[in-house]
């Protein structure tokens, strides 16, 4: 089969594989229909192999279709069409117990790292019945592929399910894909206010039209004063990091109120500044 | 009366002052009966003018009697023995609706600090009805002392309401008055294990006979490998800093498990390093 | 000036009575300029006093204009436009700072029951910081009645802030004006269903277009089946009951999930049939 | 082997039976080395097959050792020392995803009902990695029989993780070996008062001995006014049914706050009433 993989020096390759087998019974082969590239595709440009050793298939999103599965794989038959999580988990370890599936200990961020990815004509998903979905038959397919990650991803770690409620008010700093897809699971929990904060003023457009309450331009404007005076000089109750670097970790922490939480989604490669000698709000990574 | 100042210099006199008296109809004037002294009143000492300009009457722990009321203090008569929260509210702004009543737009920690507190043979409460508790006829009013401030700081502070339950982990680091006030409300709540960590064996004794299920002097111990040790590997559910400078937070970021948290008591006087590239745990200051 | 009261006997009367004064200083005199009509004055038409003795002024919600205040209300001042809270609260008893201000032992549903009420041209507002909320200019004053009680109502007693969230289904038992005003508060937490049963097309139909994803009439199709089909046989997370009778809280018992929960709204006349013979759901009243 | 089984009029009989073999890759075979009675096996007795068809060996509590294990158990060894959970689940199905582990699509309370149970010689455990824990080397395996079902009923059923706190006040209706078991549960969470209710004194004299903070009996002492003289006229936060009859729901329902919660333990043959014309509290079964 077809396969993408990456040298280990920063390019990408299309080679010819063998295609992958059923090698426990909790298997399942996935014929691919659809995949998509994550940000983790361009570290690997990059050389940043943390994300997998050279030669191993890239990607962890996508649809397809059920082509082979072991004996134990109760959920799924041959032929059904299935969404693939990127997150791999067993559902039985002390991990998957507490629902912190991306540490299980079988499982987690695996798919393109540890084993072989999705951006292939087939791919091996251990874990079958924990690890796949089933589709409905009326769903867009292509649409569906922002299940795998991205939507989960924003949805969870922008503390949407726990601290997005009524009333409450959120800012967003970065409209990049994953503070858009963020900007669309906070406003349906409808907050107060949504304030989106970026550098690039075609991504605030967009953002005004997914719903964004209000936009700032951090380069134009002094973002803590517009915080301040969209929130009665409170700060709002959530701010969302989506960006990943020191500074935008830290105009979170200027802007969020005290008793409220900076929730961070972006992937940080360094540490950042911790500002407890001022700050009075948690923070959720 | 007699009262406890500083001089903003780095002295504390025992000055005479004229007794308060009833200003607003919801004040109380207490009689002091017991007070205490706080680790703000050593910062004092260090000329640190943060906690209250020169002048200042010092405190803001302490049982007492009522000793005049205005018109709207509906809770309590004179006479009536008091506990003082080390913390005044109002019940009525943002802040207080919101039960972050440290913030009160009328209250917070005003005691000896923007208003004169309890180091003094009376002292004025404002918003009496919220910021005292009656003391029942049997209670030992010097042991109620520590439940003006110290007692609850802990328990608040450490996330005992949220995060201590039966079957998870938990490290204080830091064995002085304040962690050693959080084992004995984190201990109440019944959790698998409370590793006690410190450099004095002194206090890590004391912290034995307090309820602690292990200690470990980190001047002699490699910290994190007892913890991983302890825990299976994945490090404690809730790290408990109690000390409040830079390396002691650091030590709490190494030994807290993935998912898990860490709970913020120390009180910074600077900024503090957070590994977001390598941390899996929330921060609840 | 004018006002309206019951005479116990069923008839509800305009009468002259004299203008309310403050009568401590933590009251507020409101001018009313918009008032309305709520479920228990029909109950006072047939007769049922538990609502206030007669003679007694009705009324719980409305907006007005500050006319007067006492000397400790800090919040308002005289000119002010205000919504007026349905349920008093004082903010400084044990209940209030249980956050269960419907207790507040000098508040609670006292407004037309055991003080005058908001059908008359000016209210006495005991407690004003704590009972009355600031209009901003730009309101629509007659739209923010249904804020003294219909949609906080709605909002607290159908589970929207803790029970309702993406991905999970509801189910409504009644579409009159508090099922409705639920539907509208249910829908803004994105859950994945909202079903609506009533026996009355009519308002089934306005169901739909405040959003609604199915509507029910019970009187002509099987509602268990009908859940049970749109559920995969598990039941819907949250059955609302708005209607207050027997027949309805049995309907949500049968329709509700394992692992549910039913949010009683309905104000119940008379005791139900808990079937916890059968039941695996909780009930939160 | 031998095993206890029931004949469906109510006769338990000591039989021989083959052994029990791996049927799935998932299931492993324990040699039982302690096990114990329920209150269900008291109903068999009675003749109730709700309890499984005549002929199926009974029990759902146990320690032993692995015998045999399929070829997907991954968590044990044969010769692993093992407690057997009461609850069967495969950690993969939608009620298991939701944590309601009992509703198990291929799990739940099946041993002894649906499938042969613990009180044989060997049992076979479907889903052995989700359905066994670990026993370590130094434990007491005689007192690791209350963590099949007795201890973690009480745990979960009486509210312990999400209601009892620092501060409440619970009673429990019900000084059985469940209400017992409740109390040794309920008191590690440290409420500020637990409230014994029984007719039988000598249990009543147990429960003082596992840290009931009083005691009443319900044949002799009016228990409503006792609890309101104990909760300063509030009623009790928690309200603990471990009875499962309609009088003593009753009386939770009596004696429990506004804003409070019963907790209902109690296996109900019939319904109950509920007061929704007076409960101003939640009931989680």
């Amino acid at each position: 089969m077809k396969a993408l993989v990456h040298d280990g020096g920063g390019q990408i390759l299309l080679e010819d594989r063998p295609e992958p087998v059923v090698s426990l019974t909790t298997d399942a082969i996935v014929r691919m229909t659809k995949t998509t590239l994550c940000g983790t595709d361009l570290q690997i440009l990059t050389g940043d192999t943390r994300y997998g050793a050279p030669g191993r298939v890239l990607g962890h999103e996508g649809v397809g279709v059920i082509h082979a599965k072991g004996a134990d794989v109760r959920g799924f038959d041959v032929g059904d069409h299935v969404l693939i999580a990127g997150i791999t988990s067993c559902g039985t370890c002390d991990y998957c117990l507490k629902q912190i599936y991306a540490h299980c200990r079988e499982g987690g961020r695996i798919l393109g790292r540890t084993i072989d990815g999705t951006q292939a004509e087939f791919v091996r998903i251990p874990h079958a019945d924990n690890s796949l979905h089933a589709i409905p038959a009326v769903a867009d397919e292509e649409a569906l592929v922002t299940l795998s990650d991205i939507l989960p991803t924003s949805f969870e770690c922008s503390g949407v399910p726990v601290h997005i409620r009524p009333g409450r008010t959120v800012a967003i700093v970065g409209a990049g894909p994953i503070g858009l897809a963020a900007l669309l699971m906070v406003r349906r929990q409808a907050p107060a206010a949504i304030l989106m904060i970026d550098i690039d003023d075609n991504r605030l457009k967009v953002a005004a039209t997914f719903g964004a309450t209000a936009v700032v331009n951090s380069a134009d404007e002094p973002v803590r004063d517009v915080v301040m005076a969209l929130t009665r000089g409170q700060g709002v109750d959530i701010a969302i990091e989506a960006v990943g670097v020191i500074e935008t970790f830290a105009l979170c922490e200027k802007i969020v109120a005290d008793g409220g939480t900076i929730a961070n989604v972006g992937i940080h490669g360094t540490q950042v500044n911790l500002f407890l000698d001022r700050l009075g709000a948690a923070i959720s990574p």
